[in-house]
């Protein structure tokens, strides 16, 4: 049997998923292609950003988890585009042909046309934005430690997160964690209550995807860390020292992390629907090219309820595996599955030892929900054997808390008050 | 009494001793002062480079050193020069006054002056020098996989280290090491065979602080590892792709990391000397400006023997530690002792798991020296408790050097040939 190639774009949860399946399969030869070296676990950049991991926690080289994969191979390189006709994907000048391709690039940050957001915002999608943002929070202080002028001080001590879903739940309370933890104690030359965390919601809750027990309870674990909460509000425009809000308020802040919203990242050659999407069939291929499957964040089906299935970890990871799946039942000429969505729930980390955690009428709060929280997060770590490594690992770095994760590689360089007036 | 304050300038191995010795000593306020807001375990800075352990294991966060010394505040910011008679040291703009100032900002690569060695040659003084290396080394092989030029490929996969002195030895094992254990395992795309390490050395032989016996134990120990040195070699020019030898002989290369010298990194107001270091009396301070002290890697002092005392990390702890005692001594009335230095000493690794150790007529070679080397240099961690804790962090990376150490942060994008022609 003559052996087809199938070239997977994207290392993250959906393609390392499908190369997992065809791993092994005879008469599959895989090639997995990413821009990075390095598979993300996504769940815990706001981690990493806030100082609470270092970076290499929570990033794995492709290499190594192909090490034993022997009919997969692995180029890095940016895609340019598909030719869906000739069935070649176009990878920095070079083609590489495929006879089937899942297509697994995800999701960036989405600023929503506003103006400011794109040059100031701080979204925090790969490891490179997380490290900018924790650059930006240990500069902020360093900076306000020389810095006299009351006004200014409180601009830089500023912090605000932009967006009320899970990520910025969990970026406002590790922030919360990092002013009553690091701050108090390794910054005498600051005060604690001269720092704000304000995380922004247009919606009259956070969390929409909880139920409203859970909301409550996020809500009240926030204000008691001392985070404000503007909810019903919304950014209008980011200037470099100040967030201009619809209610007509501003708040002067050199620090804005933006997580309001997501849309898909495709690349040229394949059609868009809402979100940046691509929308397939529910087989997860394309209608007009079935050797081309679409996984993950950039997915667009719809479920029974005639909504889309969430740009979640779950779903791009049960995507990836059965667009493998489908592939390998289309080489046995048998018809493809449809994608049903096991909902697995929903989680969120409040601070250091709590979480909120949903899944159909179960739920849970408080240090229980963050233990599930952590068992799952490590089950789903990719089926790496060293589960156990980076289990002790991240205990290490978590009781180390005090210790050792604040390293700033890059000092940012704040405007000086001519460049970014704060009034 | 009247609190004098103390203004040290420099994180690094000579001020965190002078701050370790003037902390807690009544009539003493300490104002350390560094460019970033961490000190750099150097001698470990190689590993990093070369993929062996990740930038945080190396670095701490210096207000984690302080934390328990009340008398110790930090500022991090670029000091920009000293006016030694108004005793002010200037800080981005911001005067610092003192009663007593002690500089120790270290060494800086020095180039030579040979062209292209500044814009094309890569140093190991950071940080941010050993990831833009670990990055530059990783990308080359990630492209090499993508290239099918035999020349290109060849140039791409040739690392070349300039400089036989301990860094360079130490870099090229390092090399070899890689090149043994995770291109071969790892890409499977790439022979090891097409690796080229090459270190090249001005003078007739490697490593000139140590005895002949260690240097042909070095020297056959890198050549087993198929290091190819190039001795009674100098580099005369650098450009994008091609490194130009004395000799006449060329070799084709997108890497060169330049470990073949440094030179002090003084700031205006200083007077200095050889090596763009400044000279001080025997006490440590300026012979005109006795309240200026000048320690480690920057400070020139001849010993009994007529030469300078060696720019190493022994002399660096040794003279900020008396530097902070003399100071002690002069707010006492009492006069400054002279540094006597205590020779600890050369080390070097080769490798993973050997070393050379000299300490006068001790020579160790083999494991058990680079059990002296690890035991040696986890001593001398500037008094962290948690030693222990660091140790079981680098034993984890070192047991697990097939794991996790080799993600890759920037991705180096090579000069086209027509940018930079190899023949």
């Amino acid at each position: 049997m003559e052996t087809k190639r199938v070239v997977v774009l994207g290392a993250g949860f959906a393609g390392l998923h499908a190369v997992r399946a065809l791993s092994g399969k005879p008469g599959v030869e895989v090639v997995l292609v990413d821009r990075n070296n390095h598979h993300l676990f996504q769940p815990l950049l706001y981690q990493v950003a806030t100082a609470g991991l270092e970076a290499p926690q929570i990033a794995f080289p492709i290499r190594a988890f192909l090490r034993r994969r022997n009919n997969v191979r692995f180029l890095m390189g940016n895609a340019e585009g598909v030719e869906p006709r000739e069935r070649v994907l176009w990878v920095e000048g070079q083609p590489v042909p495929y006879d089937y391709l899942v297509v697994g690039t995800g999701s960036r940050t989405h600023d929503f046309g506003l103006p400011g957001v794109a040059e100031y915002g701080l979204g925090l999608k790969s490891l490179d934005d997380a490290m900018k943002i924790r650059d930006r929070i240990l500069s902020a202080c360093e900076e306000a430690v020389r810095t006299s002028d009351p006004e200014r001080r409180r601009a830089l001590l500023t912090f605000v997160v932009a967006g009320g879903g899970p990520t910025g739940v969990e970026l406002a309370g590790a922030l919360g964690e990092l002013r009553r933890h690091v701050i108090a104690r390794d910054y005498p030359d600051l005060s604690p209550k001269e720092v704000r965390i304000v995380l922004i919601e247009a919606a009259p809750h956070l969390l929409s995807a909880f139920s409203p027990g859970s909301r409550a309870y996020a809500q009240g674990f926030l204000q008691s860390l001392g985070v404000e909460l503007y909810l019903n509000e919304r950014v209008v425009e980011l200037t470099p020292g100040l967030v201009r809000l619809h209610s007509g308020r501003s708040i002067p802040s050199f620090t804005v992390i933006w997580s309001a919203g997501i849309t898909g990242q495709a690349l040229p050659g394949l059609p868009t629907t809402r979100g940046q999407r691509v929308a397939t069939a529910p087989g997860l291929h394309l209608p007009d090219h079935p050797s081309i499957y679409v996984v993950g964040d950039l997915n667009y089906l719809e479920g029974p309820g005639g909504r889309p299935y969430p740009q979640v970890a779950p779903t791009a990871m049960q995507q990836g595996a059965l667009a493998a799946k489908n592939i390998l039942r289309s080489l046995r000429g048998e018809p493809p599955v449809a994608f049903r969505y096991k909902d697995k729930g929903s989680m969120a980390t409040l601070g250091r030892s709590q979480a909120i955690a949903e899944m159909g009428p179960l739920k849970l709060r408080g240090s229980l929900a963050w233990g599930a929280w952590l068992a799952v997060h490590l089950y789903y770590l990719i089926g790496f054997r060293n589960r156990m490594m980076v289990l002790s690992n991240w205990a290490y770095s978590y009781f180390t808390y005090d210790f050792a994760v604040r390293i700033m590689h890059h000092r940012h360089v704040f405007p000086t008050p001519r460049e970014a007036p704060i009034c």
